[in-house]
Order: C-alpha cells, then structure tokens, then sequence
C-alpha cells in the first residue's frame, strides 16, 4: 500500500523537517531508530499526556502553519502545566495529505522549534504516514514531577476557593470572528483571533502552584465544563460567581454591547489558562506568586459539598448555560 | 466545531470503552485527568515509540476490529521488543469517523484488552476526536530497559553476525492474498493472512536480546530495507545469504512455484522479526536463547565495512531487489 509518487518520501521528510528538532537529545538518535530513550530524573514521576487536532475540525487547513504547529504544542504544554510538570520531551505524529508543500512542512517545523525551545522540551520521536484524508496530527507529551506531586483533577476539598488564570472566552470569540459570525471588535479582533491560534500555557504559574493546588486542570472544554470535570472528579460541587470572572477588555465590550453572553464565553472552550482548587489560607502566596510570574490570578467561586457547577450570576440566582462546553462528539 | 448529533460522546465512549483497559494503572487515574502518572523503576531508562495507522492505508476498514487494534499496539510492542524494552504504558489516539459503530468500538476494545494482559501493558490515556476522513488511530508505547541497556541501531561492527527472528515474507503474502492477488495457497492461506493482520512481537526474545545485541531492530519496512537502516546507523554494511533467510512452508512454496520471488519476500514489510547484529562468541547462547524462548532464530548474513545491503544468491552473485522496501510516501 506505498505510495510511490515523486514527492519528499518518508525518510527524507523526517530528515529534513523534523531531525533538526530531535538535533539536541541524544536519546532520539536523529530519530533515526525505532523508539527514543529517555533518562529520569531520580525522584521524579513522569507526566504523559496527548492530544490530537484534525484539519477542519479543530483546525483550519488554510491557517498559518507555524500556528497550528504551535497551538498543538502548547495544548499538551498547557496539560502539563495544569498537573505542575515540567515539560521534557514529545512525540509528533503527522497523518498528511499528499499535497502537502514543502512551504508548509518548513513552516510548521518552523513554529515547533520557536516553542519547544520556549518551553524547554525536545522532539524525542513520532511517525509520519500519508493519509487520503484530512491532515492529523497528534502530540504526545513528557513531563516530570516530583514524585507524588502532579496536580490531579481530584482533591478539592469544601471550603476551597477556586481561582482561574488569565481572561475567559477570547479564544471563543476569535474562532466566531474566524468564522466570520463576528465584526465591530475593532482592534481587539486580531489579539482575539490570535488566543485562539496560539494559545498562551500557565506553564511558570502551573510549575509553581504544586504544594499550593488540592486539584486543578486546564481550560480546554470551556470553564463551566471544565469545572464540571474538576467537581465530578474530586466528588464536590463547584459555585462560580459570574460577574468574577476575569474578561480581557474585548470580551467585556461583547458582552456589554450584547455580541455575546457571558454564558458563551463560558462554554466556548480553547482558553487553556489554569482553574484550580486551593486553601483559602493560601489566598497571599497566590497573589504573590501572579506577581512573581505576571500571570493574572483571579478567584471566581468556591468548592462546596454536592455536586455539579453552579454560576451564580449578579442577582444571585443560578445562570441557565445553553450547553456545557465543547465536546468533539 | 463541536459535533451535536445524538451518538455516543466523547465522554461516554472514554467511559464506556477506554477507561476499563486502563482500570489497574492508578496512574491512569480513569482517564478523568489530563495526564498519566507513571513512576519509573529506579536504575532504568524509557523507551519510547510511536506508530500510527490509516484506515485504507495500513489497514482495510472492514478488517475485524480486534485485529486492527491487535495490530496497532503490537507494531509497538515490536519497536520495544526489538529495543529489549518491557513494555510498561500505552496512550491511544483514535480520530473516528462519525458512523463507527458501538459494536465496532467494542470489538476494538476486546482486542486490546487481550494483548495488553498478554504483553504486560496499561492503556494509560490517549485522546479521542471525530474526523470527516478515514480511521486514524495511533498509539504511543512505553518501555522499560535497564539504564544504558536499550539496543540500539547503531553498535552493529565489522565482523558481526546478523539474524534473524522467526520467518520472512509471509504478511507480505497474507497482504497480497487479502487483495486478492494470490491465490492456490491452499490450507497456508489464513496462516498468512493472520501473520498480516496480527504480527507477533519477539518479546521475550528481545527482552534477554539486551547484552548479546550490538545492534538490532524490527523488521517492518522488510528485511532488505531495515537491514539497510542498520547499515547506514551503524555505518557498516550488512551481507545477507538468500538461501539463508528462513522462509514458512507457504512461503517457501511460493517461491518454488513461482509465485513470488525471493526478493518480493525480502522487500514486502510487516514482518516484524527481529533483526539483529551479534559477536560470533554469541553463537551457542543466540542458539540457546532461541530455544528457551521458543522462538526459530537464524543466521542470514554478516556485518562487513562499507555500506548499504547486499544480498548474494545461490549463485554467489548479488540479487537485484526492485525495491527497498515498505515507505508511506
């Protein structure tokens, strides 16, 4: 079942692309051998995550390649910001049309090697097919830990606070603007569209909230369902206080001129900043560690007994949302 | 982007289908967190790989469920057994079509529970999206090895014997029978076709592989193009006798009747034996290895300096090979 036209074959391809980005691990050989290997540190457990993104659905064919090269990244970074691991190593596997050019394959390297080397980690392995259908690509990322430390979904406890980096819902408004179902943000449009492309991962913020966290993760479904995740998982409930929660100026002005609601903005997903659990007796060191990271920190609710979320808007009665937040099925 | 209709969703299939194969790792905490966490054994290094397949390329969309994933994990299992890996974890990418059936998925599953209890590996995460195209599915595989003590494809020296695991050829036939291009195969057939569809890791063999191996890798690509990538690692040539390789009965009698020509058999793929390069001082325990772990080994060929492959006929003359072997582009 080979194909045996003219075009950049496997190997060469992997050579050219992708080599250069194992260049400075000795353990992917070039990625020249079957599988890479990967030293722990002692004392360490280790973090894997991955994510996948398919052309058309999570990703438009015709956006600038070295984005979509880093958005893919920066997803399982964001992961592993959210369970407090340092980012070491990853796989890329690409399932790529046959037209794919030469351009877009340099491209895409190009923005792979901008952010691991912002992120530290190194391109270890990965495999390369054709596909006749759309292109996907999938990473698989490693991280690591202290031993016994990752952040996981369960362990808020009553009585928690529940806070929430950065701002909510602009990665939401960049894709309707994308789509064309949104005009009149002005010059907010770009930086919009640009969260949605390039995601920014909490990862100093994340490294650092381990001993601070009882549980959190990233925002990737939307934050209503993703608090949803965290209260199942941790088998509590979790109250938001809308009016709390933190909007970049754009995301204000859209709610306020009735572009959008706060409910979209809650359910839109692709926002990729931290929502976690934590003491109320740890309310200074997490301000102080915003500071220290210049990361915005906001407290927007609390972990209470029960379960479920809850957003309670302004006039104190719970906010219906049209739907929970993005699931791929 | 998401899709609204009323099948299973993403949640429930995790639930339903994925999260019982991953119930024994605590790490795996369910698949309900972002990420695994898995705790290396002190004194070892991980081996890593990652293979993925393509509905219509690497595999036909109505090949039995089970196999397909039967297949997909030992492809992987087979890189680590060729590194003398144990195969510890596995994350699963799947991107589905939006009419694939809950019988589909749970035949699917069955098929990887049965290998992961038979090859000693947890279903530790993954990630699940729809796709307009064909089935995609991936799967990274994580090993275990002693510290320092992964096989590499590089190590293979002038005066090395090379072998071979098992024997050559037959998935290629399985490959051509499932296209209906051979027939008069008789009673070997559905033996061929099955070496196709579920290949069978040189596991244990690999695993006390580690310390007798220079070199070593496993033979997807076809002996003639794999024996090439350890050529070119390694810097070395690789001289393979043709009468050497070690053929079935269906295999062998294929080629007397002219059916398919040693070289088909050397360049076809999916073989997955090992290949490896060792001391002569080897030979007795290569032997005794092969036989305390049931597993036919054989001697094809010798590591001479130079580079690239040849293989001599009977003749003592080198054959001609139409083509290298297996390449997805």
């Amino acid at each position: 079942m080979a194909r045996t036209d003219k075009r950049l074959g496997e190997f060469e391809l992997i050579a050219k692309y992708f080599a250069p980005l194992a260049a400075d691990e000795p353990g992917a050989f070039g990625l020249k051998d079957d599988a890479a290997c990967l030293r722990p540190r002692p004392g360490h457990d280790l973090v894997v995550t991955t994510d996948a993104i398919v052309a058309g659905i999570h990703f438009y064919p015709d956006d600038p390649p070295d984005t979509i090269a880093r958005k893919l990244l920066r997803v399982n970074i964001s992961d592993l910001a959210a369970k407090g691991a340092r980012p070491r190593a990853y796989l890329l596997t690409t399932a790529l049309p046959g037209d794919v050019e030469p351009r877009w394959l340099a491209a895409f390297a190009r923005g792979l090697r901008q952010d691991q080397r912002r992120y530290g980690c190194m391109l270890v392995g990965g495999d390369t097919v054709s596909t006749p259908g759309p292109m996907t690509l999938s990473v698989t990322a490693i991280g690591e830990v202290a031993q016994g430390a990752m952040i996981e979904r369960s362990g808020a406890k009553a009585g928690d606070d529940v806070w929430v980096t950065g701002t909510i819902g602009d990665a939401g408004l960049g894709l309707r603007i994308l789509k064309g179902m949104e005009g009149g943000l002005g010059r907010g449009a770009s930086a919009l569209v640009r969260r949605y492309r390039v995601p920014e991962p909490r990862l100093e913020f994340g490294l650092r909230l381990v001993g601070l966290a009882h549980a959190g993760l990233d925002v990737s479904d939307g934050l209503a369902a993703d608090c949803g995740h965290l209260a199942e998982v941790s088998r509590v409930a979790v109250e938001l206080a809308a009016e709390g929660v933190p909007l970049s100026p754009p995301a204000a002005a859209a709610v306020r001129t009735g572009r959008a609601t706060l409910g979209d903005l809650l359910t839109a997903g692709d926002d990729y900043e931290l929502v976690f659990a934590a003491a109320p007796a740890s309310r200074a060191r997490l301000a102080a560690l915003g500071e220290a990271t210049k990361t915005r920190v906001t407290r927007i609710g609390r972990i209470i007994e029960g379960k479920g979320i809850r957003v309670m808007g302004a006039d104190g009665r719970p906010l219906a949302l049209a739907r929970a937040g993005f699931t791929h099925f």
